[in-house]
This record gives C-alpha cells, sequence and structure tokens, in this order.
C-alpha cells in the first residue's frame, strides 16, 4: 500500500523550544522519523516521505512545499488505489501497532491521537480528504461516515502518542529504546520520579552541541 | 477473574480543581466509575470496588482506608488465583479494550497509562505486587521480569487514558458518550477548537451547583 509520511523540514518540534535547540529539534525530529521508517519496514511497508524540502533519507522523497492538508489532499488525488498516511513524530511506535492500523479492511481506518489529532490513516476510499486542522479526528470521523459505513478506528497507545511537548519525552524514554530514545539518552535527558509525576531533565554536564548521532536505521 | 477496581472516595481528582467543584469533582468521579464497571461487565467481568470508604454501587465493595498499594497488596496476597486491578478514572475504555486486556495467557499482563502510570494489570503469578507510585509501570516492568518471563504488555489508547487533568476532559469529549462524558456535557463542558489546539469550554449560563445526574449503569 502507498504509504506517506509528511515531515516538515523547517522549525519542527517547536512546542519543544523550551527544552531543545532549534538545531536539536531537527536532528530530534530526524530520529522520530528514522523510528517510523524502520518499523513500517518490519511491518512490511517501504514509505515515501512527503517533505516541504529535500530531505536526506533511504526512502523516496517527494518535496511540496504547500500547506500538510494540500500536499497530503495532493497524494490523495492522484492516487489510483489506497494510501496510509502515517505522522512523522510516532516515537513510541512498533512495527505491531502498524500491523494494527493495517489489519482492518475498512475504507478508511483512523487512529486517533492525544488532544483530537489523527496519527495515522489508511483512505480506501477513493473521495476521502484529510484536515489536519483543530480536533481532526473529529472532523476525519465525519468526513468518512459522509462516505461510507465502513469505517474502522484503531485502538493503540503507540499509535496515539506524537511527541510535541516537554513532557511528551517521558513516554519516550519509558517506552521505546529507538533512535529518538537513544538520541534523547546521548543529549543527557533522563526520567525524574517524584512520588505522583514523572518528568524528564537533563544532566547539564551533557555538551548541547556535541556531536549529532546519525540515526542508525533510514 | 477476580477484578478490582480502586476507588478514592474522599476529595477525588484534585488535578480538575481549577474547574470541578469539590463535589463536582465526586460526581465527577463516581460517573467515570460507572463506565468502568459498565465495560467490564460487557466484557464478561463481574468486578468488586475496593473503596477508601463506603460507596452506594451495585458491585460489591470492600472498605480499606490504607494506602492504594497496601490494599490492592493485601487483596493480592490474600486471593488464590488471578487477580486483575483496573483504574477507576478511565473515562475513554471500551468492553473491546478489556477484551484486550484480557486475553493474553500471561503471568503478569501490563496495561501501561500516560506518564508512567499503570492503569490496569493482571497478576496470575502469586507474588505479583503493585507500587503505584512515581513511573510505575516501569517499576510493575520489573517487578514482573524477576518473577517470570511471561510478561504481556496491552497496548491500548483506551486503556492508557485516565483523566486528571483538564486537558484530558478534551479525551473524553472526543472519544465516549458514556455517563461521564454525558455529566460533562449536562454541566456545559464543550470542544473548543482553534487551529492549533483543541481544549474544553464551559458554557456560564450552565448551573454548576444544580441537581447532579445519578449514573445510568451501576
Amino acid at each position: 500500500m502507498r504509504t506517506i509520511i509528511p515531515f516538515d523540514i523547517a522549525d519542527p518540534k517547536t512546542r519543544l523550544a523550551p527544552i531543545l535547540t532549534p538545531d536539536e529539534r531537527c536532528w530530534f525530529a530526524r530520529m522520530m522519523l528514522s523510528d517510523v521508517i524502520h518499523h513500517l519496514r518490519e511491518a512490511g511497508i517501504e514509505p515515501e516521505v512527503l517533505a516541504t524540502e529535500p530531505v536526506d533519507c533511504d526512502p523516496p522523497v517527494t518535496v511540496d512545499d504547500r500547506s500538510l492538508d494540500t500536499a497530503v489532499n495532493d497524494v490523495l488525488a492522484r492516487t489510483n488505489g489506497p494510501v496510509a498516511v502515517v505522522m512523522a513524530d510516532l516515537a513510541l511506535v512498533t512495527s505491531t501497532a502498524f500491523e494494527q492500523l493495517f489489519s482492518p479492511d475498512a475504507e478508511v481506518v483512523l487512529a486517533p491521537g492525544r488532544s483530537g489529532g489523527t496519527n495515522a490513516l489508511i483512505a480506501r476510499h477513493p473521495d476521502f480528504r484529510v484536515n489536519y486542522h483543530g480536533a481532526s479526528i473529529r472532523d476525519h470521523r465525519r468526513n468518512a461516515r459522509e462516505l461510507t459505513n465502513n469505517v474502522a478506528e484503531v485502538d493503540s497507545f503507540r499509535l496515539a502518542t506524537d511527541v510535541d511537548e516537554p513532557a511528551d519525552l517521558v513516554e519516550v524514554l519509558l517506552h521505546t529504546s529507538g533512535d529518538a530514545a537513544t538520541w534523547l539518552r546521548q543529549r543527557g535527558f533522563e526520567l525524574a520520579a517524584t512520588d505522583s509525576r514523572v518528568r524528564v531533565e537533563r544532566d547539564s554536564n551533557e555538551n548541547s552541541h556535541g556531536p549529532e548521532t546519525t540515526p542508525r536505521r533510514s
């Protein structure tokens, strides 16, 4: 199945600015992309990257600098057959979670993200289009049901967890040992648990401008 | 399988204090408990409530005013056979998610919650004990693996989403129409989506001290 991973090159992950420099945010986004590509391949899927600028990675890259919705909907309109769209910041994802995404034989498959997002979807209906703004899962449910009764949702914590904010790094460090988690640990991030809350702390001895890690896997 | 739902009566859901009165927090906690009981029963499980004080609900109630860990571990120690422990604030849960929890035939089954919690677990190994403080999922993984190689984890957004903070009400309103969601809507809460974020707003015309809703289902 044609599977695209939208990837925004310029100033990614702005809500991580309190704890990562602009350069680090680019690297961290790149590590999460690497994890997503790796686990898609483990699930037997060869993805394409739909990027706002050229990016050096192993899968084929299409550059489209228009908005996310416009670029994705252009792919949906031009593709004869099913299309999967998977977000690039699913640092917790596993091949098993992707297998779960690809298993329902529905005309539209939706994987909700936290806070109303849509972290992955499959469009088998030729008229399905995306709208990622606001509570996109609500809009995608409505759009899908206007087209077909054959809509499925996938219930996965790993697909639901995109990484946007400093608190989300807790999930990365707790639940995965992929490129993104390894990169965070190498940059000095670790879990700090009190009785009631868990947060990330950064070891100030780590050099935040030291050599970057190359993604191991893509 | 013996399935217990710990339920703290006194001053529940303190992190919702910015938007719910103490009395409302008690009612909202009760509505979420009702949803959890309902969906366990739909999955063929008759639960028990393990409460800090007497509570009027349909399942059998055991009162134990000791700490959560002490009370749950006492049940684990006294029970000859498997025990499931399910948190009371899983407002998004469905019978399908519970069926997923109960399906692995492992000695310990863990369902991670967001931010390092453990929202549901099954202990078939007689020596497994809980410790819900801090990053409990990390401790429970370690405890389980010290006892057995037969440990399973359940990947479910609905089991992972406990409701603690005002932002969590977004998930309740987006993904369920159970007692908790109905109660919130009746109290004037609704989704407000901007382009980038989704939040809950409360209609100030709703009377925040009006008649309470009775749980429909337990």
